[in-house]
């Protein structure tokens, strides 16, 4: 198993992933996607969105604002349980999560629990420790034509123009719901997917892109007849493990399908499964699948005064449809695939590092370079190959740095599966020399059969 | 040309644009795409990307943070100078943009100005104003373990930890270029593109989309040596005619190029040209193309104090690159495909609405449908022709609701080409009707020459 160092120094190494604002000196629990990076996960997102939606008979897409109506947080939950256990040591003023720092002890922790634990500060090594507060994990920020200066000491005006960063984008489904019914009306069960940006202000980021601050959700809300929710969840669950398998090019078998207990799982909950992978540093989730009743959807209701019923077209019967809903993050995915696909091997006695991506998300799928680069007549007949390859296949990159060596670890480490080599063979009989990743076994190939 | 209001009303009957947070009052200044909306959107957006980055030799992505380092904004002069002028009736306590309810002001207006201009409260009619203030459109928000409580009487701490959520992506990749070089070293010119949320806090956001708190940019910055900066400015100017033409269906001959005076240019540009569109509420930017030098890597090397030299592979020279930029949101050009492809005619004395969208941006390039939905024989045989389709096609949608002069109403105005009736007679020869949105010509095929 690869370690997480290495993962992230290929990632910046070849400009998968960059620290946020490094060039001023970051900017704690953001990354940016370098060029192959965005690559890869545009891939992913495309992916998903055709697996999940387009090639759906009954499946919609919504992209609902970031920023939404507080009374969105006030209904589902957010403003007043989505916080963390915080804890400040007095002797160094530093702030920790409580259950990060303390072992044994859960979110919901109270001041004496933790005082038990006789946790020592991780910064300054005494134990002098704050009361614990909770700390709402979404950012807010000002809308409209408020200036801070005029809500300082107004702090009903203040909250009157609070907003919040959305800490998710399943609300922008679920407010949506009642649009889609509406303009399309489809029938039950139906599939709503969002992606995009959620945020969090996480109190100590870590773990890489594990835990961020900023996230990419790849969202669904299927809503279906609460009769039917059993099988409806193990139709989800079944095409997620088959998405993971055949799309992202996991192994499944080593994903471990937590059936969440009753204890542990949210109190509307039915069933919950975590699929929990084995990380660089760790089992962690991948995603989570999550049977929740019709309770966003009553929220709703109760918060708004509107009905969010469904009328059976064909037996008038009216219901509020329940909800499964799996739910990912990329940057999870992203790391999850390149946690395996990331190989050292041996070559001749040569040590590599190749990134054993499938064929469909690698970056590149071919690398095309003349054998020399200083003789014209072999770039010319290679960049007559690469235009036509790019034409067929669009990813394909053109390399003729370094020698050929240097450009077949170049190719390996971003997971590139093939390097086509023009030399001056191919002058005289119209082949080429085809380099497969993963074997490092060269073919000789004629041009027209790539 | 179409109202504004018919637009709207089209995009929000049709599922392709809803108020933001709708069912809880609304969200001033945020826009839902709704399921057609977002297949809409998704395809400029993919068609922007495959243009001009995938398609391209030299052109890159990033995909930077939505929080940045607040350095950043510094740098970039955002701090100083992203604000507009807000001025408050003192009788009623509306806030507005001075140069918004005032003629003949710029944003750089003084309260003297404003006040000889004699301008009425839009609200109660009065006259009694707050002196001109400087509102920052930025949104900020608290990043880290620090609550609002904490800061309410320490402006340091405060500022210490305020972040802003980005106003442009353009930010996020000249802070990443020094990265690019450094994993890619591509040769000049070339590209990087990014495509992402910005926010501004509009003090009065207004005619829908257009003017929005959160919108979607679609940016690239070429890097370009200093000596040719004018011939690639052209060169870029024509692929963004092409692209808007060939791709977005656009008139182009009814856009507006205009070259922008040197008193009304950044003070840095020497050529920036707006592409002006006639909207339906009148004429408004579509997107901006600006010759921006060495200003923003300039900038950036002052306040980070690295450098963001280039050094020519072959001949050794060491310079700043100078950057051309062509910057757009996707509302804009969302509405301008929009607005283009509205249509109100008349067939055989019928009125009707038409979206004349390009076959390729259209959300459903066909409809199949079964010309009753009573008789299974013919669901069957339609549900074949629709599995066929699908296959090849993705975006086919399937309509058995209403009788069939609706069914062609309706995807008339989501923008379908083509209908596919399937009857009686399709039973015995295999062939079915195919009904042109355009023309509403209906031609009898072979369902085997779809």
């Amino acid at each position: 198993m690869a370690k997480l160092e290495d993962i992230v120094s290929l990632c910046k190494r070849r400009g998968f992933i960059f620290q946020g604002s490094e060039v001023y000196g970051g900017m704690a629990g953001t990354w940016d996607f370098g060029p192959l990076g965005v690559m890869l996960k545009k891939k992913i997102t495309n992916e998903w969105w055709h697996y999940f939606v387009d090639s759906k008979d009954n499946a919609y897409g919504v992209d609902a604002a970031i920023l939404m109506n507080p009374r969105t947080w006030k209904a589902s939950g957010h403003l007043d349980t989505f916080a963390d256990p915080l804890v400040e040591c007095k002797e160094c003023k530093s702030r920790f999560r409580a259950d990060k720092i303390a072992e044994g002890i859960s979110e919901s922790v109270t001041t004496e629990e933790f005082l038990a634990t006789h946790t020592k500060c991780p910064v300054c090594g005494k134990e002098n420790w704050s009361e614990i507060r909770k700390f709402n994990m979404m950012f807010s920020t000002h809308v409209g034509a408020v200036l801070p200066e005029d809500t300082s000491n107004n702090p009903e005006l203040a909250e009157k123009n609070t907003a919040y960063l959305r800490p998710e984008t399943a609300q922008g489904i679920f407010t949506n719901y009642k649009n889609v019914l509406d303009t399309i009306y489809p029938n039950l069960p139906f599939a709503i997917a969002q992606e995009g940006k959620a945020f969090r202000n996480e109190i100590s980021p870590r773990d890489f892109i594990l835990r961020d601050r900023e996230c990419y959700q790849l969202e669904l809300e299927y809503f279906v007849h609460p009769d039917s929710w059993e099988t409806e969840f193990e139709n989800v669950l079944n095409d997620f493990k088959n998405f993971l398998k055949t799309r992202m090019g996991l192994n499944i078998e080593n994903i471990n399908f937590l059936e969440v207990a009753p204890e542990d799982r949210a109190h509307y909950s039915k069933r919950t499964v975590d699929f929990m992978f084995e990380y660089p540093n760790g089992e962690e989730e991948l995603m989570g699948l999550a049977y929740r009743t019709d309770f966003d959807l009553k929220n709703i209701e109760k918060e708004s005064g509107k009905s969010m019923e469904y009328r059976d077209k064909n037996t008038g019967e009216t219901i509020v449809p329940h909800v499964i809903e799996p739910s990912m993050g990329v940057e999870r995915l992203f790391l999850a695939i390149l946690s395996t696909a990331y190989t050292e091997d041996e070559i001749d006695g040569n040590s590599r590092i190749v990134l054993k991506l499938p064929e469909h998300l690698a970056p590149y799928r071919f690398c095309v370079s003349p054998l020399l680069k200083n003789k014209p007549e072999l770039v010319e007949k290679a960049k007559e190959v690469y235009n036509k390859l790019r034409e067929k296949y669009t990813y394909v990159t053109w390399d003729d740095s370094g020698n050929i060596g240097k450009r077949y670890r170049k190719q390996d480490e971003i997971g590139t599966p093939k390097c086509v080599v023009i030399d001056f063979d191919t002058l005289d009989d119209n082949t080429v020399t085809v380099r497969d990743r993963d074997t490092t076994k060269q073919t000789r190939v004629k041009i027209e059969e790539l």
